[in-house]
């Protein structure tokens, strides 16, 4: 018999989760050494203040706190019950938990749905057993739970075994659990700490979205780093990120899934299916998340990212970076970096270079303000700090330190400290090993980097995030669909102002009709059965005379007996043979984890060899579709480059954002659109689909 | 009046260098806190055993050393002499160096060629009088030699002021002074060491090429760490790059550049004009040379480097990478960043998941060897690094080790010591912050990372180095050129059996030649004095008859006397129209840095948006131009993708190496050559060079 629950969710939730008054381990060892034995001795030696019950019938007591035979037994139903028992238990205990009235459960067991037939059953199994009673599920594969504010250790990461556990304002979800010991110890040795840390796993009910969520209230949290294997449950995540950056509270996202390899090895990893990374990359971007490339971004990001503010439909942060330095080899790896990765470095203004003369600052005029010359000393460096901050030229300003940063902090590194409140973001990065002076900076709130690539990877993740859009009304889901034919496919354009080339339709059958066009036309079958017409024979090009269209349409007849005996079809669809300046994709489809997206892409044989394409949240506005158009490579032959004529951009723009509209007009129930080829005309000629192909819920 | 000396070079220079017996610092201060002061503390402070001669008339006493009133009263000719002295004193200090008869000196002050027009005259004079006295100047903007293995800190730069210099087996050359700081105080936290560290300044004698090779004798260094922000002098750099690969001395690099603003500063920074950073990455790795990206990856590399042969004619070291793993997330990041620098992560065979079972060790069947069920255990670590190394599909193993490194390096990191004497090379990378565990696998030279970037980066590096091809014979240099025409060019190409369309010269004036090909045929005026016929519109195109040929003639004339009336000009070039499957553009050519290069780069629009395009030093072979043709994305179409028709890429390959042999045929005194376009024909029906442009030594 289950009892019946209220299914915990937000604050609610948070409070089960990362501050519990009471928690049940369920299996717990008397070994502290084994999995099982360890959130026993975390929580004793971290001085975890609530109650603790392990369950364990065959002792009397477990590591000196009594044990408890069964859960059944407890005095309470405890906040939080870990489940440490192996994989085959597992469903039996968390029965017991929803019987007992627990409302959370962590399950530490892998075996699951990464690990075959056997696998996927018995966490359909779990994911039933959560639905029917309402027990909400952490796991399975989690190691747990740490909230370094309060000392809940309840985690069987051995990473956790080390006391003095840094406490510090994010919080941190991970798909991996072995992640949350690694971020410990490193944010450890840069000054960084923790409001909390939850190993997700593998997300059979609770995923990194709805807990970041539900932590959202917590006036110790004030951002979030995400190490995430995929994007499975992009919905709730995407939830969490509009949520927020509403609030102002920065997210930082490390995502496995750059190399094919790697998406393939989260999905033997934790059984997740992972997506292509530009897709997810552009999700992450559009909700406002910082996608750092490097692990130890990861630690480096937040104050940066908690002092630019998101860019807005009013207001978009510059992203104009000066840089002052005190060694010119330093600089120009830090400059070199930047610049790989698009990060416009601005040279000083002659204003700007007059100033630092008038301040008695000698300084070379270069990209970077070298300060050598003027000799490493505080109120050379102050200056300069407060002459380059306050310029109107610079959106923030990067001081590289030489070696002085080591054992000589107050030279440079502390009048950077003491420029750090200026409305501008200021960010140090310090060349030679400087441990003590990182922990200051970074205990003074200064973005600070140990490395050159770390500096511009976080520099370039933070202002590559972009402003949530319009929310899509159209819903991911595993809604199957079926092709529509092109002739309704066309019709779909006409509903979105998508322009398309002119079409008429004819009974394959009947006689050849009158044409509302000139010749020559392009005569094609048209059926929702036959969306890929050239396979069989269906398009017949270039037609130029009455007698030549009678001829395809005989052509059109055999080849549609001979090659789809099986299909019926007797339209034929006749349009104008078109020419543009170039051919472009523009797609629409509601990805498994991203939600609806579009996109553009080059055509032609170039998009079969390098992946040319630009990818969005749908819907976009025409200014997000210009943006799209900047970043697709090829399309650079259309902007008038060496004397070419130029296309036109414009159209294109509206045609991507009229069709990313399918994204907020569900009625049409359209899951996927391709465009293909949209033809790109001269300047103030337009844009024309010549060819779409459409999928249509089947509902 | 000067004294003649023989200039010193090779041994005697490194002794003079890194060995010398005595050093005099001109212009030394009794204040050690000021630059001039520095070395004379830190020679003391280090117990160099070596004399040292302060000199400084204004004193008795140098910070409790004699102080000498001049050079010429020092009692001997010191090995060395270090110039401390502002930059309009330096040209009187060198020269009273070489009345000494001092044969080597270093000179600190900056202000010569990076400094404007008088800057570059002082440069000037410092240049002559090197040739005239044979002086050997390390500098200007050298902040010295240091050699921890003797105590020799001759040096200004400050970071320099702490104690244990750690001592080593690589040598640093780099072009930055301050870098040589920051890389002792990272080589510190790190364990790793130095034999000496060279700060080359701007190179106005000495360069870094010829200053490391002057140390390839010493037994005490085994390999190089080359902090570079150009690739001037690369002629000397060549000589000790193939010098140093045939003696297994292992090279790696890090070069400023990848981006253009890197580019300019490092012109502003050291005088430097830096070249084309695809020309620089092709240089130093066709030598040999490990060029990483991160900067922490110069420290990391050596011992990788040290155990991966290069390739060679006979042998090309496999790349197939084996990853062994106590911790999922962590061997992911690994993965991924091997995979997206093209580094291939091999899955462990069928065999060898089976000798893993019946060892007992249960593991993950995926991409790399999950450890995680078999528990963190020093046998199962042991083991299975065994299996691993001595399974046939792996040519090297990663280890990637979770918590258990930072507190319990004895349950998998000293396994991985433990493991390290194999044949193939066994790298390790730890997950958590575990400084110490690290230090011991450096100290027992495992290659060993502290981040999955890094250690990606190194691996990449190391596997894209390539063996020293046959030298150029062709010498870089100021040499000027001409154009010839293209008929003249033509003609090369027959010398060098790159095949091109048939060609016909005619007189310009006189009447239409009998074609000895078909009709129609192109048209184009033919002289060294027009290199660019299309912008005088000296092509017509498409000529299909003789009449239309006589026509073209009349055109080319009127053109010729409109758009160039000061060109001689009586020659026209006829062509037959060709068409091939795809366009490309094969070049050669004397790159003042790089010496003779050989460039491959795509055809038409795209080359123009995109820099698709492989270079390599010039000769190649025809393997070698496979490997260049594979690198074009661009000719991937012309793979048979897609049903598409194959191009003949092995006369491709086959044209490519001919023209690449300029560089050994000096006496057809060609500078540059450029076939655009090449036209690639379906395969076994060639390629055709359709017009062609050279320059020729006008000597």
């Amino acid at each position: 018999m289950t009892v019946q629950h209220i299914e915990m969710s937000g604050p609610a939730l948070a409070q089960a989760l990362i501050h519990p008054q009471s928690i049940a381990l369920y299996g717990a060892s008397d070994d502290p050494t084994k999995m099982g034995g360890r959130p026993v001795q975390f929580l004793q030696r971290s001085g975890y203040a609530g109650r603790i019950y392990p369950i364990n019938p065959k002792r009397e007591e477990v590591q000196g706190l009594k044990a408890w035979p069964s859960l059944s037994s407890l005095p309470e139903v405890p906040d939080h019950v870990f489940v440490l028992t192996p994989t085959d238990t597992v469903l039996d205990a968390v029965r017991a938990c929803a019987a007992k009235g627990v409302k959370l459960v962590s399950v530490l067991a892998s075996g699951f749905s990464e690990s075959g037939p056997e696998g996927i059953e018995r966490e359909a199994a779990l994911r039933d057993l959560a639905r029917e009673t309402g027990i909400r599920i952490l796991g399975p594969s989690s190691l747990g739970v740490v909230n370094p504010r309060t000392g809940l250790v309840l985690t069987a990461n051995a990473a956790f075994a080390e006391p003095d556990l840094p406490v510090g304002k994010v919080f941190v979800a991970s798909h991996s659990g072995s992640m949350i010991g690694a971020l410990v110890s490193r944010g450890k040795a840069r000054g960084v700490g923790f409001a909390g840390l939850v190993s997700v796993g593998s997300e059979v009910d609770l995923n990194v979205g709805e807990i970041c969520m539900a932590t959202l209230d917590d006036p110790g949290i004030e951002g979030y780093l995400l190490f995430l294997e995929s994007l499975h449950h992009g919905d709730a995540l995407q939830r969490f990120a509009r949520e927020a950056a509403a609030r102002g509270k920065p997210v930082i996202a490390y995502k496995l899934g750059r190399s094919e390899a790697a998406a393939e090895m989260a999905t033997t990893h934790t059984g997740a299916l992972a997506g292509e990374d530009d897709i997810a990359d552009a999700f992450l971007k559009d909700l406002g998340i910082a996608r750092v490339d490097m692990l130890e971004s990861l630690l480096e990001a937040f104050p940066l990212a908690q002092r630019m503010p998101l860019p807005s439909a009013q207001a978009k942060p510059g992203r104009r970076v000066g840089v002052v330095t005190t060694t010119g080899g330093g600089a120009a790896m830090v400059v070199d970096q930047l610049c790989v990765r698009g990060v416009e470095v601005q040279r000083p203004s002659e204003t700007t270079m007059a100033r630092l003369k008038a301040a008695g600052i000698p300084g070379s005029a270069g990209r970077v303000l070298d300060l050598t010359l003027a000799g490493t000393r505080y109120e050379v460096m102050k200056q300069a700090l407060s002459i380059l901050l306050d310029a109107p030229e610079f959106d923030m300003v990067i001081a590289v330190v030489g070696s002085s940063a080591r054992f000589q902090p107050e030279l440079a590194v502390k009048p950077i400290m003491d420029s750090a409140n200026h409305s501008k973001p200021l960010l140090a990065m310090l060349v030679p090993d400087a441990p003590l002076a990182l922990a200051q900076l970074t205990q003074a709130g200064v973005p600070c980097f140990r490395t050159p690539e770390g500096c511009a990877d976080v520099v370039a993740a933070v202002l590559a995030r972009r402003a949530p859009g319009t929310p899509a009304l159209s819903k991911r889901g595993k809604s199957t669909g079926n092709f529509i034919s092109e002739a309704q496919a066309h019709a779909v354009l006409d509903t979105l102002n998508v322009p398309h080339a002119p079409v008429l339709t004819a009974a394959l059958s009947g006689p050849v009709p009158a044409l509302p066009f000139p010749y020559p036309v392009v005569a094609k079958l048209c059926s929702a059965q036959i969306p890929h017409k050239t396979e069989v024979g269906g398009v017949v090009l270039g037609v130029n005379s009455p007698e030549a269209l009678s001829e395809a349409f005989s052509t059109l007849r055999t080849r549609l007996v001979e090659r789809a005996p099986n299909v019926q079809c007797d339209e034929v669809l006749l349009q104008p043979m078109c020419r543009g300046l170039a051919e472009v994709l523009v797609g629409y489809r509601i990805d498994a984890d991203a939600g609806p997206i579009v996109m553009l892409a080059a055509g032609g044989i170039w998009a079969e060899v390098v992946r040319d394409r630009s990818i969005r949240l749908a819907p976009v506005n025409t200014d997000t579709a210009w943006d799209m158009i900047h970043e697709v490579r090829a399309l650079q032959t259309l902007s008038g480059l060496r004397g070419r004529p130029k296309g036109d951009l414009a159209a294109l723009a509206q045609a991507i954002s009229a069709l990313s509209q399918l994204a907020v007009r569900p009625a049409l129930q359209v899951l996927e659109a391709e465009v293909n080829p949209m033809l790109v005309m001269a300047e103030g000629e337009g844009v024309l689909a010549v060819d779409a192909l459409m999928v249509r819920t089947s509902t």
